[in-house]
């Protein structure tokens, strides 16, 4: 069986891609978000009427594999939108809103309401935070938490459901209850409490040494696909 | 039909790409280099007996392209070989090849002579030079053509044939007649000339208004695919 990560497992392993193998985060964030947007389109086919995806995007990594999924969706036929409230403040995260500007995806400056949310998209994509994220969320993202938690569309949260604990899952005052989860590189622990239909794997780019290393006893992926459907 | 470029419009359309749409060439370099990965895959699967091609990198990023293009291939289950004579100086070239590297990827020190490939290796991935080529080829390459002419084992070239004309297609002196060819963004006039068996088209990443601009009218790629195969 896959292993599940915890936290400092999962900081980890992210340094050691960045360190001993020498990635660049342009390039695993580049994977990272072509397996979501892949993932999402076996769930979610862009053929479906009102194929607008929003993807809220969060001020770190997370937000930033969002941005990379939004511009693959909108090469794939999708109309997404997307919602950066707190735009990161290094070039790599100005490119990639640049690159998603400049192919026509709509940039929203306030949330809606959850009844106009249900209204104008068809899926939520949550890239609000990934597996460094530590409980609470400040007031800011609280509230958009909040908002999410009330939308009657599907969610597909990406790495990890946000404003969930990464190994306890959902915190006990309630949370996201996402419909689907893409856990990237490897699964972490709170993904063992996700109670959605669809479960899949990205971030095809684990050197076979890391991940004897941490067993991870990753599946193995279908012939060329970047992206696997777990169990 | 498909747009076949011309050289200068083929160096315009990859400069707007990093400095209009803030593409980065880590970014595009591995959407590239995987698409080549998952188009030899469908012409030369893995599982073929003594699947291991010989991916020789040239100077530019025609030889990143390659680099990118054997570690997905790794992952993919082959066991690829690469021959990098003259490795570029910069941070992205170096990172690439520790990647390779720390992922068991070989690399050899001198091409071996026709005989030698032809019985080590199942197919050679020539990544030596790319739209920016003009002939002649100094001499350290030229030994290099010179020696791929002779293998009998298929040649795959990434977005040009190595030593052709980007226009004019192969010198009247003769040079490499690939099997295979993948077009990178769109098709260079030399792809006219192609006599191989398989010609595909790779990198997804053209932005629609680019697209326009230079009416290349690019095929749709098939659902969430990074390659598709041209008539």
């Amino acid at each position: 069986m896959v292993k599940f990560l915890g936290q400092e497992e999962a900081i980890k392993i992210d340094q050691e891609l960045f360190t001993e193998y020498c990635f660049s985060v342009d390039q695993l964030m580049e994977l990272a978000g072509l397996s979501c947007a892949v993932s999402i389109s076996k769930s979610y086919p862009p053929s479906e009427p009102n194929s607008s995806p929003l993807i809220c995007c969060g001020p770190g990594n997370n937000g930033g594999d969002g941005l990379v999924c939004a511009r693959h969706l909108k090469l794939f036929g999708y109309n997404p939108a997307v919602y950066y409230p707190k735009p990161t403040e290094k070039p790599l995260f100005h490119n990639l809103t640049t690159q998603c500007k400049a192919m026509d995806i709509q940039f929203i400056d306030q949330l809606p309401d959850p009844q106009t949310i249900d209204a104008k998209y068809s899926l939520i994509i949550d890239a609000l935070f990934g597996f460094s994220f530590r409980p609470p969320a400040r007031p800011q993202f609280a509230e958009i938490l909040n908002t999410l938690q009330k939308v009657t569309i599907p969610v597909c949260s990406i790495d990890i459901p946000s404003g969930w604990d990464v190994e306890k899952g959902c915190p006990p005052e309630g949370g996201l209850q996402p419909e689907m989860l893409i856990s990237l590189t490897a699964p972490k622990k709170c993904a063992l409490h996700f109670k959605g239909k669809y479960h899949y794997l990205g971030g095809r780019f684990v050197p076979p040494k890391l991940e004897a290393k941490y067993e991870l006893n990753l599946p193995q992926y279908p012939g060329t696909d970047v992206c696997l459907k777990l169990d």
